[in-house]
C-alpha cells in the first residue's frame, strides 16, 4: 500500500527547538519534538495528522516541508510566544543524557483541539505529553481502532492517577525499560510487563535503545533487535521515530494481528536506527520507504539462521 | 548425537570457592570457577576434559559429581594449600557487581599440564586465565580443530602482548561488551569488533548479559537474545556457562559452518539463562539436554514472526 492510500495516523505531541550537546558536535535551534520525529517516521508508510502547538518563532518552512511529506498540519496551532525548547547534554558514548534546561513556553497552556477532519482517525499515537492532554485527544476522536501512547518518568511520578486513566483506554503502551520499571515498581521486565498490562494496555512495547525493543502481548514475548550502526551521532527522537514508524506500518498494513504487530516492531526498530545517524531529524528527512525496507531486511538477517 | 559419542571439549580455567552477596541471599563456599561452570554446560552436549587446579580443601565429591556427568577430571591437579576463592557483592538489581576479595591461593603457581590423553582434543575452550597459561595449553594440544578463548579486563590491561599472541592463535574470542570496548579502545561495537577480529580471531562473540549475545564473522552479524527470566538469582558463571554450552554444541554438531555457529549461539544463550535461576551451579546440575532444547525453542520463538 502506498503511504497516500493508507488510513491516516493522528499524532499528538510536542514540536520544539532542541539545543543539543553531542559528543561529535553541538547544535542549537534544532527542530525537534516528539510529534515532529513521529510524524516524519509515520509518513514513510501512511499519512500523518499532527496536533501540536508552536510559537511565532517556529519556521513556516518546516511545516511546509512536513506537508510535502503527506503530513497534515491543520492541527498545529501557532500561539503567541516562543516554541517549547529543550536543551540537553549527552555523555561521551551517548549512553546517557542530562537535561540542561526545559522551557515550556507556548506548550505550558496548550490544550489540544482536533480539527473536525481529524476526528475520524483510526490510528492514534499519543506521544509523550501530560496524560490529561492525552485524554482530551482521546475524547475528541470518534472511534479509534488502535491507540498507542508514550509517557515519561515525570508523569509517572507526578500524574499517576491521570496516567492510569490513559492506560485504561489504550491498546499499546510504548515506553522505555526504565520507565516501565518505574511504572511497575519492579525491576524484572517480565513481572513489570505483567503488572503494567493489568492496568489496561493489552500490548506493551519496551524500548531499550541500542538493545532493541520487546513486545509483550497475549501471544507471549517478541524481541526486535536494534540495528547496529557504524556511527551513532544523535539518539534524540529515536524513541518517537520508533513509535511513529510503528503506527505508520500498522496503518499501512491495515492489520492488527499479532504477526502484523511483530512485523511493525521490526520496521519501527529499523526506521529508528536511521534517526541516530545524524543530528535531529536530518537523516529521517532523507530516507525513503525503500531505504526503510532495505534496513528491515538487514535487521531480519541479524536473527536469521539462513545466510 | 548423544553427549557420549561427541568429540570431547578441553576446558582450561579456574575451579573455585565463591562467596556471594546476592540481593536475594548470601552464600559462602559456593563451588564455582570458569572451568566448573563451562564443563557442566558442555556436558549437556559433549564430554568435557578439565585442566585446572584445586587445593586440598576442595571436595572430592564435587569432582565425583562432575565425572558422573561425563567430565574427565584427570587434568584437575590437587595442590597443597587452599583453593582459589572469589568474593563479590552484586547490586540490588544484579546489573553490576563488586569484587570484595580475590585469593589466588593454589592458583598463583598453577601451570597447566595436560594428561597425554587430552592432547588430541579437537575442541578447546581457554576460559579466563592468564594468557600465558592459555598459550601453554595451546602448545600441548596436537591439532585442535576449533579454539575459543575468553579473557578479562585485568589481562587486557596488564598482559596485552601475551594476550595478543593468544588472539593470533584462536578461532573465536568470547568476551563481554565492556571488555571488547576496552580491548579495541573503541565504544562503537561494530568498529570494535572489526579492530579485534583484525588481531586474529575470525569470529568474535560479544556477551551482553540480559541483552543477549552477538556473533561477528565473515558472514556478517548475528544476534541471539537472552532468555527473559521471571526471577534472576545469581548471574555468576553465566558467561562461562555460555562458552561451555557453545563449545559443547559445536562438538556435538561436528559442524563449524556459519549456520552451526549461529545455532550454537542460540543454544549457548538458552543454557546460560538456566545458570542465573539459582545460586552457583545448582540449577545447571538439575537440567537435562531436553530442558536445554525446550528453552532453545522458547528463545527462537522470541524472534520468530510465526506464532
Amino acid at each position: 500500500m502506498s503511504p497516500d492510500s493508507a488510513p491516516p495516523v493522528l499524532i499528538v505531541g510536542s514540536m520544539a527547538f532542541d539545543d543539543l550537546q553531542l559528543p561529535s558536535t553541538t547544535a542549537t535551534d534544532v527542530i525537534g519534538g516528539a510529534a515532529t520525529y513521529a510524524s516524519l517516521a509515520t509518513s514513510l508508510f501512511a499519512p500523518a495528522r499532527i496536533v501540536a502547538v508552536v510559537g511565532d518563532d517556529f519556521p513556516e518552512s518546516t511545516l511546509e516541508d512536513l506537508r510535502h511529506r503527506g503530513i497534515n498540519t491543520d492541527g498545529v496551532w501557532r500561539a503567541d510566544g516562543k516554541t517549547f525548547r529543550w536543551s540537553g547534554r549527552y555523555s561521551e558514548n551517548l549512553s546517557s543524557r542530562k537535561t540542561l534546561d526545559t522551557q515550556l513556553n507556548v506548550f505550558a497552556d496548550f490544550r489540544p483541539v482536533l480539527p473536525d477532519a481529524y476526528r475520524d482517525s483510526q490510528f492514534v499515537l499519543l506521544a509523550n505529553i501530560h496524560p490529561a492532554l492525552q485524554l482530551e485527544v482521546l475524547d475528541q476522536v470518534t472511534g479509534p481502532r488502535y491507540v498507542a501512547a508514550d509517557t515519561m518518568n515525570f508523569w509517572i511520578e507526578k500524574e499517576r492517577p491521570t496516567l492510569d486513566r490513559v492506560l485504561s483506554r489504550i491498546d499499546t503502551l510504548v515506553i522505555n525499560d526504565e520507565e516501565l520499571r518505574q511504572l511497575a515498581g519492579e525491576h524484572n521486565l517480565k513481572k513489570a510487563a505483567r503488572a503494567t498490562r493489568s492496568l489496561g494496555p493489552r500490548r506493551l512495547i519496551v524500548k531499550r535503545g541500542e538493545y532493541g525493543a520487546m513486545l509483550f502481548d497475549d501471544h507471549g514475548l517478541f524481541f526486535a533487535p536494534a540495528y547496529p550502526l557504524d556511527e551513532e551521532i544523535d539518539p534524540t527522537g529515536a524513541g518517537d521515530t520508533f513509535a511513529g514508524a510503528l503506527l505508520g506500518t500498522l496503518a499501512s498494513q491495515g492489520d492488527l494481528s499479532p504477526q502484523a504487530l511483530r512485523r511493525a516492531l521490526l520496521t519501527a526498530s529499523s526506521v529508528a536506527s536511521f534517526c541516530v545517524e545524524d543530528v535531529g531529524t536530518r537523516r529521517l528527512q532523507t530516507i525513503s520507504s525503500e531505504d526503510a525496507t532495505a534496513r528491515l531486511d538487514s535487521l531480519q538477517a541479524l536473527v536469521s539462521l539462513e545466510l
